[in-house]
C-alpha cells in the first residue's frame, strides 16, 4: 500500500529547490525568504469536495489547480506577487497514489507558471472527501497593498472580464487576475479591489461596507460571460450572484477611469458598472430608468 | 441561520490588532510582518475529525487548541519562534455557531499563551466531518534553525519528556514544548531535531535517514509516560510507537550532552535514550544485553 512518504519524497523530487526556500520540503517546518517591510501578504483557502468541485466534471489535477489559484487570486486582488505556497490536503483512502500525484501536478503547474515556490505541506489521508488547503504568501508592490476600504463617493467601479456561470467549468479553469492588477497597480491609483468568489454583487457589497460607502450600479453595464445560460434566473442575476468569477472588482477617481479607457492594453476587459455614491446608497439601475435596490446575493457559508 | 461572516465578524473583533498583522482579517489577504534574513519558518498541519480526534472525548474548543498546538510542536522542532498563524477551516454544518466559536476560541487561547498572531482565515462549512488546517509562521534564532540532517556519529540522542499512551487524552492537551526548545537552542549546540508526531521511533528515523547516520537506543532508557496502558502490547512499544507526543528528539555532541546533565534547569525532563551510530546500524539494545532492530513503527497515511 503506497503510503505518505513515498508522495512527499515524490513531490520532493519533483519540486527541487527554489531560491526563495532555502529548507523546503523534508523537515518539520520551511524556511522561505519572505518580505518583512512593510510584510508578507498571507491567504489561505480550503477546498472541499462536494462544495467546491466534484469528480467528475473535476480533475485531481484541475482541483489541485483550484487550490492555488483562488489563492492567487486573493493575492491579486491586494496588487501583489505571489511568491510561494504551502499545501495541506486530506486525501480520500484508497483511491491510490494517482490521486495524490495528479492533485501535486495540478498545483504544480499553476506554481510553475506564476513563479510561486511550493514550499511545504501536509499529506494526510482518510475515510472523508478530499480536502485541500493552500496558504499562499505574496510580496506587495509599491505604493502597497489594495484594500477593500479604500473606495470614495464619485469612484468609477470597474469589473475585469464578464461574470457568471463560472459552475458550467470556469471556476475549474479560470486564469487568476495577478498579471492584470498589477498593470492596473503599475497605471493608476487604485482606490479598493476584491476578486469574485462570492459574487459580484456580495463582492462589491464587502467593498462599500468595508469602505463605509454606497453605490450605483448600471444593470445594462454588467458582463455577463458568454458561460450564463437562460434558465428561469436572468442573465443578469446569473452575473450578479453566481460567484466564482475570481474577476477584480476596483474602483478607481474618474481621472483614473478615463485614463486606463485611453489605454487600449489597459481597457481591454474592462467594463465600468457603476459609481460609488455617498454611504446608505445601494441601487442597480436599469435601462429604462428602474432603480431597484443592489441585493446582497452571493454565497454564505451557513453554520 | 448564522452564516460565515457573522462568525468571521465575531472573530475579528475578538482577535483585534496585533503589532506583527498591519493588515489582519478582513480582506481579500492579511500583511504580516515577517522575517526576511534568513527566512521565515513556515508549517502546515490538517486535522481531520475521526483520524486526529473525535467528539467526543474532544471538544470543539480542544480541536481547535490542537489545530494550532501541532504547529507551534513543528516551530519548536526547528528551535524557532512562533509568531502568527492562519487558520482555514470546513465547518461540520447545523453544529451551529458556537461550535464555531469554540474552535476559535481554542486556537485563540493557546495563541495569546504564546504571543501568536491570527491573521486570518478561511471559513467554510459543509455536510462533512471538521477538518481544520493551521498554517504557522515563526522565526529563526541564532544561529539558525535546526533541521533533522545534523546528526554525526557519537551524538547523544535525548527526547524531552516520556512517551506512549497520548491517545487517552494527552493529545489534545499538550503544550507544545517551545519554551524548551528555546533553552535548548541557547543553552548548547542541537545538532538535530524533530518533534514526535509518527512515534518516537519513527521520527528518530527521520533524523537517521535524513542524517545519513546509524543509531543504538538504549530499551531500559526509554522515558514510558504514565498514561501508557499495558493491553496486550508492551509499555515499551507503545512508548517507541504510539505518536503524537509532541515531545523533541535531538541530539548533541557528548560534551554538550554533560552540559546538559550539569544544568539543572536544563536537564529537568531530558532523558538520554541512545547515541547516533555510523549509517546501517539501527539497534535497541536490551537491559539483557539483547540486541535487536530498532524498528520504524510508527504512524503513516495510507493513499
Amino acid at each position: 500500500m503506497p503510503g505518505e512518504f513515498e508522495q512527499i519524497d515524490w513531490v520532493r523530487r519533483r519540486v527541487g529547490s527554489h531560491p526563495r526556500v532555502p529548507l523546503g520540503i523534508g523537515d518539520d517546518a520551511a524556511l522561505v525568504r519572505l518580505s518583512s517591510d512593510p510584510g508578507t501578504l498571507v491567504t489561505v483557502d480550503m477546498l472541499m469536495e462536494g462544495t467546491d468541485f466534484t469528480f467528475p466534471p473535476a480533475t485531481p489535477r484541475l482541483a489541485g489547480r483550484k487550490a492555488l489559484a483562488v489563492n492567487l487570486s486573493d493575492i491579486a486582488a491586494m496588487a501583489g506577487r505571489p511568491v510561494a505556497c504551502v499545501v495541506s490536503v486530506a486525501l480520500p483512502r484508497g483511491r491510490g497514489i494517482e490521486f495524490a500525484r495528479e492533485l501535486h501536478l495540478g498545483i504544480e503547474e499553476l506554481a510553475r507558471e506564476f513563479d510561486v515556490a511550493i514550499a511545504g505541506g501536509d499529506t494526510n489521508s482518510w475515510d472523508g472527501p478530499l480536502v485541500v488547503s493552500a496558504t499562499v504568501f505574496g510580496e506587495t508592490v509599491p505604493p502597497g497593498p489594495i484594500r477593500r476600504s479604500g473606495a470614495q463617493p464619485g469612484d468609477w467601479i470597474f469589473v475585469t472580464g464578464s461574470c457568471g456561470g463560472s459552475i458550467h467549468g470556469r471556476h475549474l479553469t479560470f486564469t487568476p487576475r495577478v498579471r492584470e492588477a498589477l498593470a492596473l497597480h503599475s497605471a493608476v491609483s487604485l482606490h479598493a479591489m476584491i476578486d469574485v468568489s462570492d459574487g459580484l454583487a456580495a463582492d462589491l457589497h464587502h467593498i462599500l461596507d468595508e469602505s463605509r460607502v454606497g453605490a450605483v450600479v448600471e444593470a445594462a453595464a454588467i458582463p455577463i460571460h458568454s458561460d450564463v445560460r437562460d434558465n428561469g434566473t436572468t442573465p443578469l442575476e446569473h452575473a450578479l450572484g453566481d460567484g466564482e468569477d475570481f474577476e477584480l472588482i476596483f474602483t478607481v477617481s474618474p481621472e483614473d477611469g478615463a485614463k486606463l479607457f485611453a489605454d487600449d492594453s489597459l481597457k481591454s476587459g474592462l467594463t465600468r458598472i457603476g459609481t460609488i455614491a455617498q454611504v446608505g446608497v445601494r441601487e442597480l439601475h436599469g435601462a429604462d430608468g428602474s432603480v431597484s435596490p443592489l441585493l446582497r446575493r452571493g454565497w454564505e457559508h451557513t453554520l
